[in-house]
């Protein structure tokens, strides 16, 4: 067989263990050949590939971020594309396409399948927010880095007598904070399922100073708002550049805390640490899982699927499926921890 | 209600997160009275425990190794106790047990339950082998910590064009090599449910020799054998003080192998650093939920059973199917990687 | 004797150790007694103090933070306190006061010292800007968070074509700029000893993009300032709260590099996780051989002076020597890298 | 200029980092021209180098081990290449040669240099044993790698009430054991440069039982040796293969210590993850400073030779030197902590 891989969407620890993964499957397993397409859709539409063989990923198992490159979906060409899609696979001579990505890649791979070129998709989100799977690989590693913060931040908070808020990624949803929250024992957790209440945030660091723990750790969700008119929150103006100003909740977040408790508060914004640097092994594990099965729905004509986390096992899902619906985190997993607000 | 907790075996990173949950959840929410035994089992039969409220939990979240203790379990003394369980209980004005641990704790845990103490499991294991959870906490630590032990030692076999054998933790189920071998990107890896075969590995080193990967790195479970009389392997003989000498199959294989190969081969055996230290995010959340699980487990009266995880949610399961059957690395994962042998 | 100690201004990763390693040599090898002052000079003055055995310093020597509490300095209760200096010792009954802080703490020590008390200081600060020693610790632990950071950000920045700003510590002196954009090769690293050229960074940038390394990743000292008009640099206005807006070089440099340049820029701001957290092995040796030597200056008599580093050597140099001049980054230390704008 | 740079005997974390600056500093800066030899001086005498250009180095500063590989040295074809000196530099066109490596590898440069070639020497052990350099590369890693493993031994000897004894690298200096011992808090370190005395760490390990703490952690170095006759220690008997069975200092303590005691003693002996992976922070700086200045001195003329850092500053020092004597640990060292035994 011919497989065409690429990567699309925002970077993710794992994505090279994928493409190592698949090489390692379909060339020296199965003797296929790999191509790898460069810049994402770009250079699948571009004609802008090369030979992945053993050595092209030699060393790249624990390596973050994409040796192949990524970048945004335009839209307007993919469709384009769709309609020309039996030539462009003649053209390339695919038998397979791979596509590694998130949301709007898995919607982009699901438009090519119904097009008619061959696709078997690899999940990818930082965010774990896709429906099909268990988990997503990199969100481990997401939540390692937030949770190795966490500890430190709580060590400084102690000994300052501070409140320390700290936004981590999640904009549509809460698992990276609901999980190294948990994971870091922040006292406080805001998501975007679940408005959160200032008052009671409040209320919370109030009795824990009351009870001698001079110090509170609040995790914070990129994208968790405040219940309306419970806190004096605007967003940001927008200066001459255009950029908002003084955005993001974590910074409102502390600025409220900061005037309504009387107390020192201090926001830690984590941004893209979170998403470089090596993966976890829970990480590599799963994508390399990932890139083995796509290979193998590829051989067996399972195509029109994307690979799965189900309990221990990794089974194929349909495109559709993965793109029908956000995974947010759901009121039951919010109650098995007293910190989400 | 009043709810005993206990730690027992051999320690695990997250049980002091269990332990914490516990007291978080029953104490804090639910106003429940909570009591530590000292050392497992002997604790309890030897009434000897604290009582745990939440600042005797401060701070433990992250940390090794469990608070309580742990030791040995004598099956004799439990016996005893299983004859006399209702004054026990009486005695100690238990209304739920919760005692954490793996195959022999929960066996035990059986036997106690089956004698009418209330108990709620929680599944502990290293090794990642009881059946009905789909992952034990700690697990993830151990294949974080040899997964960055291989890491290590990549680049230095690569320096010195050497074969490392390292030998990962696994009496009977190959699960922490599997894991850490795919995701250090170990050359090969040897399992206890497998007998390996030391030619085949010869082969796979001096291929990779042939085409200018002048290293490798074989990961090899504690447990794992070689097909009979496929290697020169004899356990050691017994020293003067009953130790065996030379034990080890890490050592062994290297011997093995540089005697085959005529090539360097260094071993390097992990040992207790595997099962110590602070835990990993994932081991954090997946042992605070359990402890969350098993109080409200208590609360609702489903005694007999233990939390696992099943997907992506914590149910219970029933001691007896813990016991039942060792949960050992299945051939379909063998083969999602080509580096078993 | 009996000897005191404080821990003042900042928490740095360190400051247990130090802690730690005063009560054994004090109490365990000198059969010394210890007090520990609560909350830094506060607890001097009023009197907080707690006695520190064995016991009390178990276990902190890995631990971030300070279990003695710090606090700021107030200058007028200080000045006080002076002029009854002789009485505040003989109620205390103090043989040596240890205190351990940075420049502030010092000065402060000096004053006490000059007052009568008898002084032996512990350098601390995580910029590394006292002049009296090689290194102070928490420093290296500092620098190792921010060049894991940038670790982490070059791929991504790799992955996706963009220009990473990281924001470090150091407002007055480049040190962990300097040590973690060499540790970590960052592209351009700017610190506040040297006013930065917009132009040069972005030609810098421009040409790798143009030979093909399509990111880069700079960081940037708190403290850093371009040169007078060589950027649209505004420091941000005040908002309602007088909290300065969109603050920060960070943030500013990302903006005005997007601009130039026309590539995205993402800031990344540290902060807090910098000075948290475990120290590392070099900052727990130094820490400890610091509060060993402190108790040995008590012994001798040695008053006045405070520990420091000279090459391998723990030294004493006079506290006035600690607090005279700010240890910036010299000249011949910024022509070692091409990469200091 | 035309230089030369290679890389000989074991390897160490940084040496990428070196070869990096090297590059750096000549080729960007410089304009010089770079040749790497291959697999140390063999690849000098067998004429087996390959041009190093600013790509060549791209992406190795955080890799361990060594990109141009490493062998050990062959004294008598080194010898008769002195002998052709002046041949082989020309024929290599060699302007300068920039060995890194440890005693061995220095002595070699020195004869090299006695013999007409210009030599600017890199010391590297991750030991810390020569004498004319603070600190060298390598070991900062290699003594965190250790730290961490001391760190997480103990929670796991405490739940345990164990005697975990960690053997850690150092033949001839117990500079790893020192600082990785005091960084981690080891209840007993033993090193080459005093004997121990077996009875004295008994003793320790019981009055910390007797007072509650029922664990401890030895940290010994390789080259450690007991007092004569206070052991029952023998080197193991040689097996059918040639090997030392039962070798090393760490298993023989920890059974000596399990019989003396009738406690649980456990072994770990860490070998080579010590060697191996990502340097520390300051390793990088150390190294990418020596690699600089190597190039400058090259400049300069100032051959015969090597990097050593004196305080905070790079100096260059006599290859002479740092070959005369081994720096061992010095007893006003073992004095700062009551661990040594």
């Amino acid at each position: 067989m011919r497989i065409g891989v690429l990567t699309a969407g925002g970077d993710c620890p794992g994505l090279n263990a994928v493409i190592r993964s698949v090489v390692h499957r379909a060339v020296v397993d199965r003797k296929d050949e790999v191509i790898g397409f460069e810049d994402g859709f770009k250079g699948l539409l571009e004609g802008r590939y090369r030979p992945l063989d053993i050595n092209a990923v030699s060393g790249i198992l624990a390596r973050g971020g994409t040796v192949l490159g990524s970048s945004r979906l335009e839209r307007d060409r993919l469709r384009e594309a769709c309609d020309n899609a039996e030539q462009l696979r003649r053209e390339l001579s695919l038998d397979a396409l791979i596509p590694i990505g998130g949301e709007g890649t898995l919607t982009a791979a699901r438009m090519l399948s119904d097009a008619g070129i061959p696709v078997v998709g690899v999940p990818k989100t930082i965010d774990n927010d896709i429906s099909a799977t268990d988990r997503t690989f990199g969100f481990d590693t997401a939540v390692g880095v937030a949770t190795e913060a966490i500890d430190r931040l709580k060590t400084t908070a102690e000994s300052h007598q501070r409140v320390m808020v700290v936004e981590v990624m999640g904009r549509h949803a809460g698992w990276i904070a609901l999980e190294s929250g948990m994971a870091g024992g922040a006292h406080g957790i805001c998501i975007p399922e679940r408005p959160f209440e200032i008052d009671k945030l409040c209320a919370m660091v109030e009795e824990r100073f009351a009870r001698g723990k001079k110090f509170a750790v609040i995790c914070v969700a990129e994208g968790a708002r405040p219940k309306p008119g419970s806190m004096v929150y605007r967003r940001g103006e927008i200066d001459q550049y255009g950029h908002e100003r003084f955005t993001g909740i974590g910074n409102q977040l502390a600025v409220e805390l900061e005037h309504r408790l009387g107390k020192e508060a201090r926001p830690v914004i984590l941004g893209h640490v979170q998403r470089g640097g090596t993966p976890t092994a829970y990480d590599r594990v799963l994508a390399t899982r990932f890139g083995w099965h796509a290979v193998e729905a590829a051989h067996r004509g399972d195509f029109g699927h994307m690979t799965a986390l189900r309990g221990t096992e990794i089974v194929m899902a349909p495109l559709a499926s993965a793109t029908s619906e956000l995974k947010t985190v759901p009121e039951h997993r919010m109650e098995e921890t007293e910190a989400v607000f």
